[in-house]
């Protein structure tokens, strides 16, 4: 990507921000043009809500519906949320043309003011100020990467793979035992792909397990990448693993614990989640794998009863919620996963096989599962 | 180092895990000892309490005092946790002989079993674990590094600065957005300095903050490295600070929030806890400063009322404790500025300074500080 001498930006950046401006200027001209015509200024919002999110079976994944919401200026109810969408976006507006992003908390705060002449302040919290910007993400059709917004970061990586990460190129394979921090955003205009052997990438759930693999050299040994994502993957995490997919063809495997969480986990790496449906496009994968940790494993690998940890009610609420989703319902091996669970009464997690010794998860439990391509889909 | 062929560590790891090693058999060989001499096996277990912690003025961190408490293994009180000592004792010896490391919970998992002939468990949670290896480390005076444990990673790093990890060489200088992740070990026989140009590390208590600075290349204008803790800093990134300011000599500016959770967190980095204090000589940095942010800036940097936080009654109830501590109890400045805290009435987060510009807190408000020399000590 040629870098352009004057702004330090890619050109291919130059000309999503200019996208990106012209759809928040079409916003505040469609508010002008109504107030000048003497109508109600309005902004029509997508729903983000269950109702409105739709399994799309052929495609594998969750996805935002058609309904939509109005939001009217001159409405009591809805007078406060137009003129936080007003406000954002002239924020976001600022950020692109000074070329900076800024934290979700940061943009709570560039909003936050007391409004002239009251003693009423534009957010009451930092949780409505984020409603206002997924509202924005979905209403303008730009993720948040492109309206210079970024969330907390999460997640490490390390393996046979070297990327571009803003202009510096970085080695995933000389990464010590700390690793490579994931940044939040890692869209294609701030990290590429320049060089990869890796045949897979291994997602486990939290960083001392990714600990434990780092320490084996698993990634060497098997040729991989090994990402984890700190518990429920943030955006970015997801969309890397995305990227590595679709973009690389590397399968995702995911090793995560045996329980409702890890299901969950799983099925939102896999299909996407309702609140982000209408990002599923760039974050679900739905060829990711579940290699373990099993219901059956107990057996399977001679555990001891010390590693169960009993279900409590919301367990079994959470399980069977989670059996129910449409992508599941009809799956017989996830049917059978879950019942599993049930039927044992306890959960398990991935550290659980230190029972069997230090190293048995990463020399022979993930090895044997991928040679036997004994995975869940 | 030179690396050993048959084994792939350095000597000088070798030479720690020897040690460590015999320090555990002579444990062990008290035990049989007394046993076999018809006496009751017994360890003395120096005792992590706020009453043997001492304030040590002169060298200005806090230290464990001199108080041990004894575990019996015919004591029904004691005995439980004399057989848990044990396990943990020759798990380590295991990991030690294997050389590995585990996390935290690794080390409840491999020491969790059922007593043979009873139902109960060695261990009723991961909290007793991890008080044993607390125990463990200030008995044996072997750190929980040089009992192969690791606990859950955090925090970030950027800027002028060659480090090599576990072998590797990583530039810090070409970290891209994501950054180099701290590891949770950075003892100087996994973790050594290889070329500095930085001048001093400014250290910020959270990523997003981070972000902003890496971003605006602070790290490179300003020629330093800068650090992350996600909020109160974990034992690695603690280490890599005090190893940053010792070995390198580079001063260690902290720019926390104003509030008691941010005065806790410098506290915590200056002076060291309580629960750790047997580790202060290795984590605590008497001469870290704190940049900011501090009570009166809400007048010197004209902030608007909306980013005040209110004080609640805990807020008052932790400013007053933190008044109280010894270093801070005589500290004229720190006097003022937790009183400033308490007449202001609101807790101001870094992020506040954004009401003045994105930047303002990059390009302004620490270089400003820096100059000025406006920091308490």
């Amino acid at each position: 990507m040629a870098k352009s001498k004057s702004s330090g930006l890619t050109s291919s950046v130059k000309d999503r921000d200019a996208r990106t401006l012209s759809k928040i200027k079409d916003l505040a001209d469609g508010v002008a043009k109504a107030a000048l015509g003497g109508k109600e200024p309005r902004f029509e919002i997508p729903t983000r809500t269950r109702s409105n999110t739709n399994w799309n079976k052929k495609k594998g994944i969750l996805e935002m519906g058609d309904a939509t919401s109005e939001r009217l200026l001159f409405n009591l109810n809805q007078a406060k949320q137009f003129m936080q969408t007003c406000l954002h976006s002239s924020s976001i507006k600022d950020l692109i043309e000074v070329e900076k992003t800024l934290s979700l908390r940061g943009m709570f705060y560039k909003g936050l003011h007391t409004v002239a002449g009251t003693k009423e302040k534009t957010f009451a919290d930092q949780a409505e100020s984020d409603g206002i910007l997924e509202d924005l993400e979905v209403s303008l059709g730009a993720l948040r990467e492109e309206l210079h917004i970024f969330a907390k970061k999460k997640g490490t990586m390390i393996g046979n793979i070297t990327i571009i990460d803003s202009g510096d190129e970085i080695d995933c394979r000389k990464m010590g035992s700390g690793g490579y921090s994931i940044p939040s955003i890692v869209e294609p205009d701030v990290m590429q792909f320049k060089k990869c052997e890796a045949k897979f990438v291994l997602h486990v759930e939290k960083d001392t397990v990714w600990g434990r693999f780092n320490e084996d050299k698993f990634w060497q040994k098997h040729n991989c990448i090994l990402t984890e994502g700190g518990g429920q993957p943030s955006r970015g995490v997801r969309r890397l693993l995305q990227r590595l997919n679709s973009e690389l063809g590397l399968p995702i495997y995911c090793l995560l614990d045996c329980d409702p969480w890890g299901h969950y986990i799983f099925s939102v790496i896999k299909q996407g989640s309702i609140s982000l449906a209408f990002e599923s496009n760039r974050l679900a994968i739905p060829q990711a794998k579940f290699i373990g940790v099993r219901s059956k494993d107990f057996t399977a690998c001679g555990l001891s009863e010390d590693v169960q940890i009993a279900l409590n009610d919301n367990d079994i609420k959470r399980a069977k919620e989670i059996a129910a989703y449409p992508w599941f319902a009809h799956h017989k091996g996830w049917q059978k996963e879950i019942q599993g669970l049930l039927d044992n009464g306890f959960k398990m997690e991935v550290e659980a096989m230190i029972n069997k010794g230090i190293s048995y998860v990463t020399e022979e439990y993930v090895p044997a599962r991928l040679k036997a391509k004994d995975w869940l889909d």
